[in-house]
């Protein structure tokens, strides 16, 4: 069976595509490794273990990650991830605190270890900053061509950035650690932009969970709502929310969800364009290409897929 | 049968353009419209009545078009664009002035006059800046519903440019009128850096050119060999010459030589990205694409057809 690994900033499409993982019967989330990003790390493994529990799944070990990116010594939330993900992360929705506490092996190496336990089998879904990822390809630059792939969130390819024109927020907290990644020759499919804003979640969809009458339906209900009510100020144009991190997790279980382009890709890491996730034109003609990049997404099934799992996972967790 | 015309800002590689239509039985070159870029206007419509004359088709009729872009009341040569193109824009090398004249009717009414005749048998085949369509769809705005295609040579969406991270050259030339095409509603196909980098040529095809003994061989060996001389500077990483604008007109003829993403476009006309071609997030998922972007192309079939094209062409004009 397919193993996964989300790396989260969790962040309230970060709890969706946990659900998402855990509605999944094709996959074991094997793990959660936290970073930082639409909140800080403490926050994100707290929701991490949080959001487990109360989607019925307190089985699922989190890892902590590293706090803060590689050219950074600290970090702290951005008003814009506040005003989308809420003080709290998860849309200011209250939650019980886990009784559990992160695991004392580090997110880098859990990572490492993951791997070379599962190999092929195993899928790393990063949806935050590539901060971790790239620290384990550091310390074991082998896992790059052990590991099965890496389906991440974050890029833009054929859209503009939502962060400026050319940075997209993921990728924007980190550029050189995404540059590294992209040139290491690690697999890796990115799901940006280009995909994850075609993928709209409204209000008719959330009220489906809160009709469930459990605790985890109310819960993804008022957490989705409070990011939904967000979009309405940030992109008005799309009359919805983008399910950026479900996405991914969503073509981690079943790649067919997208269409893809084979492409070497890189990460401006300088000047106006620092943060742009483009091609590298210098291995344009290399017939090896180790990227695919998510260019067209079959919507329908996605949403119909992220209903199905979802609703399901919060009609039975209780 | 399928009428060409071709936009020209007859440098190299538009002169090779040319020679692709002028190969190709498929299809009628049913004139060529005159434009800046590569060389000043003038010099242009020099060298298209030249080329034509030594390809052995005097009977292709060249119109003047707009000296300069929409935000400029003149235009110089860049020169970076002379040593690519060489001053006279034919790599330097001399041929004869043709005894004919440019046609009295200006480029923009040939445009739309052309569209009127032969409506979707039309394809318009611009190579340098978008300024001539612009001001047709400008002066009659339906023929954006009537033409038959527009397959342009120009922009970068996967790639970085190669004027700045942003911006591919002929778009430079004058970004509003690209951005009034790719937001008018016109069909337009765009082969961009994506493809036109991945189509190289080398001494190894321009020296079956010059074996030819003909005086048409000979002109084009010269002439592509100074252009892929100026690209072993400018892109040594290539190890040819890009054969940027023959790509569009192969596309024109053929568009099964690429792989096509429909998409709706914009170019960015201010702040750093000026120039950029990019995915247009307001009409993201707006089912009506109105564009199609070369992402793939069959390099060999495409390098043979262009071969074999050109090759028989300078073969029988003598």
């Amino acid at each position: 069976m397919k193993k996964l690994i989300l790396d989260l900033d969790t962040g309230v499409d970060d709890a969706l595509a946990i659900a998402y993982a855990l509605g999944s019967p094709e996959v074991e989330l094997i793990g959660i490794t936290g970073t930082y990003g639409n909140v800080l790390l403490e926050q994100g493994v707290r929701n991490a273990l949080a959001v487990t529990d109360i989607l019925g799944h307190p089985e699922v070990k989190v890892y902590k990650g590293i706090e803060h990116s590689r050219t950074t010594d600290s970090f702290e939330v951005l008003e814009i991830s506040k005003f989308i993900h809420g003080d709290n992360g998860i849309g200011d929705v209250e939650i019980p605190d886990s009784p559990r506490e992160a695991e004392s092996e580090s997110a880098v190496d859990f990572i490492i270890d993951a791997v070379k336990t599962y190999g092929k089998d195993l899928v790393y879904v990063p949806t935050g900053p590539m901060t971790n990822i790239a620290a384990a390809i550091e310390k074991a630059p082998e896992i790059k061509d052990e590991i099965g792939d890496i389906v991440l969130m974050g890029g833009a390819l054929t859209v503009p950035g939502n962060c400026n024109a050319c940075m997209e927020a993921n990728i924007s907290q980190d550029p050189e650690a995404a540059d590294l990644l992209f040139r290491s020759g690690a697999p890796a499919t990115m799901i940006g932009l280009d995909v994850t804003l075609q993928t709209l979640l409204t209000y008719k969809e959330t009220a489906r969970w809160r009709d469930l009458g459990t605790k985890a339906g109310t819960f993804l209900a008022d957490m989705a709502d409070f990011y939904i009510k967000a979009y309405e100020t940030t992109s008005p144009h799309l009359g919805g929310c983008g399910l950026h991190d479900p996405l991914a997790v969503g073509v981690a279980v079943d790649p067919t969800l997208v269409s893809l382009l084979p492409i070497n890709m890189k990460v401006d890491v300088d000047g106006p364009t620092r943060g742009r996730t483009i091609g590298d034109e210098t291995r344009l003609n290399d017939p090896h290409k180790t990227m695919k990049v998510a260019l067209g997404v079959d919507v329908p099934r996605f949403l119909d897929e992220f209903m199905t799992r979802i609703t399901t996972l919060a009609q039975h967790a209780g």
